[in-house]
C-alpha cells in the first residue's frame, strides 16, 4: 500500500497544488492521500469525482494534524519517505526498497518542514537536488516506486476510458 | 535544445502551477520556457532569482501570443510535442526521438486547448491516459528525453548546491 501525505494544506493559496499532488498519487499508482493542514472539501469532492469518471479505488481523506499520522503509520510498520530537495536521490534508494514488501508513507512538504519530520523519516530523498515541484517530485518518486508500471495502468470501473492517438481526442464510454 | 512553452497563462489564478512548471522545466533539463497569455513579470522574476542562486543557463521569456511561437519554431526545425492526456504513450514515443537531433517544442497545455494545437504537433504525448497535472507530465516527459541523466545534474556555477543527505539539509556555498 503506498499512501501519501500531505502536510500543512492551506485553504485557497494551496488548493490547486493540492489537487495536482492528489490527482497525481492517483494517476501514479498511490492508494490514498490523507491531507493535513485546513479542510479542503473541495479537493476530496474533486477526487471523488475523478474517481468516479476515470476508475480505481483511490481515495482522499483528511486528518487536522499531520504528526499523529506518521506515528500511527510509523506504528503499523510503514516505511517512511520524506520527498525534501535536501535528501539521498530517489533514483539511488527507491529501487531498492520498492519490492521490500513494506507499506510506504511518502510525505509530501508545505512551504517549511519542521526538524521532526526529517527525523522521524526512515529516508528523506530528493528528486534532482534543485527547486522545482511536489508535484514533479511526488510524480517521479512513484514513477521510480511502481517501476513505471503506473503509466500502462488501464482502469474499466470508470465510467470512460481514453485510447491514446497521437491526432485528436479519442474516449469511450465503458457500459 | 529543449523549449517549453506554457499556453494561455491567467494572471494570479495560474501564478502557482505555472511557476512549478517553469521550475520544473528548468530542473528537468530544458533551456527555456515560453510563457504565453497573460503577462506575469513575478514568475520571470523568481525564474531569474532560482537560476542565480542555483545555477545552470534556463530563462523564461514571454510572448503573449502562442500561435505565432509554434509556427516559428516550426520554420526552425523544432520537432513539435504537445503534452496531453489523450495522446499516445510519452515512454513509447520519446525514446525514439529523443536522439534524432531534432531540437524540440514541448507545448504544456492551459485550461481548453483547441485543435489546432493537436494538428500543429509532431506529436501529442500523454503521461498515463489519466486527468493529472501538467507538471507532473512535463516531469515525466524530460525525464524521458533526458532518459533520467537530468537527476544527477550539478551545476557549479550558482551560489550553493546541496550535498544529497538522509538525515539532514546540507548546503554549500560556492566560492
Amino acid at each position: 500500500m503506498i499512501t501519501v501525505l500531505r502536510l500543512d494544506h492551506r485553504l485557497g493559496r494551496d488548493t490547486r497544488i493540492t489537487t495536482h499532488v492528489c490527482l497525481t498519487a492517483r494517476a501514479f499508482g498511490a492508494d490514498k492521500v490523507i491531507l493535513s493542514g485546513e479542510h479542503d472539501k473541495h479537493i476530496i469532492e474533486s477526487a471523488q469525482k475523478v474517481v468516479e469518471n476515470w476508475g480505481g479505488d483511490f481515495e482522499v481523506e483528511y486528518q487536522k494534524a499531520y504528526r499523529p499520522v506518521i506515528k500511527e503509520h510509523k506504528q503499523k510498520g510503514f516505511e517512511i519517505i520524506h520527498l525534501t530537495m535536501y535528501g539521498k536521490h530517489v533514483e539511488d534508494v527507491v529501487p531498492t526498497i520498492r519490492d521490500n514488501n513494506r507499506d510506504k508513507l511518502i510525505i509530501v512538504g508545505g512551504s517549511r518542514v519542521p526538524t521532526d519530520v526529517y527525523e522521524a523519516a526512515d529516508w528523506n530523498l530528493s528528486v534532482t537536488n534543485q527547486p522545482h515541484s511536489e508535484v514533479a517530485a511526488l510524480a517521479i518518486c512513484l514513477h521510480y516506486m511502481m517501476d513505471g508500471s503506473e503509466l500502462k495502468t488501464v482502469y474499466d470501473d470508470g465510467k470512460m476510458q481514453i485510447v491514446p492517438n497521437n491526432e485528436h481526442k479519442e474516449v469511450i464510454k465503458n457500459e
